[in-house]
């Protein structure tokens, strides 16, 4: 096996953060002390990554004042309450302003631990170091910490940027096949909002992606990272382009919220929502067939569905939709698509073609 | 009377906004207006301020998808709990990231509501309303936000600047009288801090101000929300020189901790602090006698307690200080005086001179 690491600078001024992608990375212990400025450390996982590499990461942090925090596992925990039980430890154990919070899990976790480090003493150090793949493109870059609130995902929560990203893809070898193709989602959602050529590489090489090939795995963290951190760079706060990395995600949300946190996976609800995205673009006369069948043709081949449950009606779809946070004024906007590679967000679509979409019945 | 209205802008950058001081500004509902972007309002307020005020903003929002949450009152209600009935009211209004909250009344109200503002879908826009001396003259400069823990306070928070902060004096008409002083404090705490002419003004004019008289009050509010202007924008993540505003906090936080939260005023906490921190300042030998007996005499007619509760051990003081936001690495860092109007932030005391502050017995 060749050894290959990157490194991919955030560009975001006082803000920046560079992203180690590599194998073996959590044994290499330099390269998280370099980013903790203090001696205190917590280190926040859960019940099924804290046996696997909780070890690994107190071993690099010996001789600091260094505690960790196991919590339970699953979207569901992903709530106010569960931060405050980080609150807690943190307080227990007299953590001060200077304490390092370090992640350790997939984006459930990171999302959690960021927001407790955005909030604890009004911000405190982070360090991500996300396990699954989906935290490993996703949750890398934009700086979006928070959790879920019974009416709607991710509806609490703030912005905030880690002191660096450590992303050990071996971490992927233990990863169980449907998480695996969730975070495929979000790489194949790369190619299709920016990137014509990434997602024609993917066609090509989906299958070595899927088998964990080193090369190619590394080359779609760090290309879906580095598109992301593009995007986030021009727009850090959500005001304009940053909402064409939603592709998929109203329509998947709607699916998410529909049938409980934790039965679709985030990953699973954006492909659905990915490949409804298409359907509208065209059924909206904007995408060719061609280009319709390569989308759901890529997104079978990662394992992913390829449409919403069959039981899920256009009602449900628009209540959860109209709660959505890419409502401006009453307005529904959603990121749709020209072509392969150029996303684009539109209120601007006839609302019977929604409909339409909604309304097709294509289970597979 | 003389209607004296004053503006002040503080300068932030892009988080710039402006503070209207004057008497009947509540009535003036352009002023508020203009700082509402979108069609959704949420005003947070409490128990005690709703009937006093409440109608009067409402009345100031009519055309616009105004609504209302009143909440308990006190400072014991400053929690993550009661920040979450502000989300579960905007999510049940289904408030989208257009909305604007706007604080009605005191620190507390104005703290958790701009904390649930920075943390509703990742920050919305807020507006101050604060309505007793204390939040005019500290809240509505330095974009603190948050909540108690049961282990300490401010806890768990969110740096987040407001669209604009609307002081109506006439909101002091209302407070009852150990609020009022407990505003003062503060107010006394501008001079003592940085601004030796100020304090001898308050000196002379402390009657009138206690009175109530207009001049005096928006004079008082204008030049304390100036000073905090100043050091914020110099320092506004708290990393320098901002530490000065907290001249009697670390001594006071112990006190309403080990008291209980609310059963000391926050700014009586304070007065008391600042006592402690001049009686420490004397013992170091930087302040002298006069100036000790001036800055005790000040407070006492502003009818503020000028000493810690006679049953509070030095001992749990040292326990209270040590979870301090003000401890680096085990250092515990004191804002103390080498004169009126001369503070500095130090950990270069003998902590033995600490011991005899705290031991002292000076019931009054």
């Amino acid at each position: 096996m060749t050894a290959v690491t990157k490194t991919l600078h955030v560009d975001l001024g006082e803000r920046s953060y560079p992203i180690y992608i590599g194998a073996g990375l959590l044994q290499q212990a330099p390269l998280l002390r370099d980013h903790i400025k203090g001696k205190q450390v917590l280190v926040v996982t859960n019940a099924t990554v804290a046996p696997l590499y909780l070890q690994q990461v107190m071993d690099s942090l010996q001789g600091l004042q260094a505690e960790s925090l196991v919590l339970p596992d699953g979207e569901s925990y992903k709530t106010l309450d569960t931060v405050n039980m980080i609150f807690d430890r943190l307080l227990e154990l007299r953590h001060n302003r200077t304490t390092t919070l370090i992640a350790l899990g997939g984006g459930v976790i990171g999302d959690m631990t960021g927001f407790a480090a955005a909030s604890y003493q009004r911000g405190v150090d982070f360090i991500q170091i996300p396990t699954t793949m989906l935290s490993q493109v996703d949750s890398s870059v934009g700086g979006k910490t928070g959790v879920n609130h019974a009416r709607g995902k991710n509806m609490i929560g703030a912005f905030y940027q880690p002191q660096c990203v450590l992303i050990d893809t071996d971490s992927l070898l233990t990863l169980p096949a449907r998480e695996l193709s969730a975070g495929v989602a979000e790489v194949i959602k790369y190619g299709l909002l920016g990137d014509a050529e990434f997602f024609a590489w993917q066609e090509q090489q989906i299958d070595q992606l899927m088998n964990l090939q080193q090369e190619q795995v590394v080359h779609a963290i760090h290309r879906s990272c580095e598109m992301k951190a593009e995007i986030v760079a021009a727009d850090e706060r959500e005001q304009g382009c940053r909402a064409l990395l939603n592709l998929g995600h109203t329509f998947g949300h709607a699916i998410e919220t529909e049938q409980g946190y934790g039965n679709w996976l985030h990953g699973e609800a954006v492909g659905a929502g990915m490949a409804m995205a298409a359907d509208l673009s065209y059924r909206c006369g904007w995408l060719d067939t061609a280009s319709l069948e390569r989308i759901e043709s890529l997104l079978q081949r990662a394992q992913l569905p390829s449409w919403a449950p069959a039981d899920m009606t256009a009602e449900a779809f628009m209540a959860h939709m109209a709660v959505d946070k890419k409502v401006t004024d009453g307005q529904l906007r959603l990121v749709l698509m020209k072509a392969i590679g150029d996303a684009i967000v539109s209120s601007d679509f006839d609302p019977q073609l929604l409909q339409q979409t909604l309304q097709v019945s294509r289970v597979n």
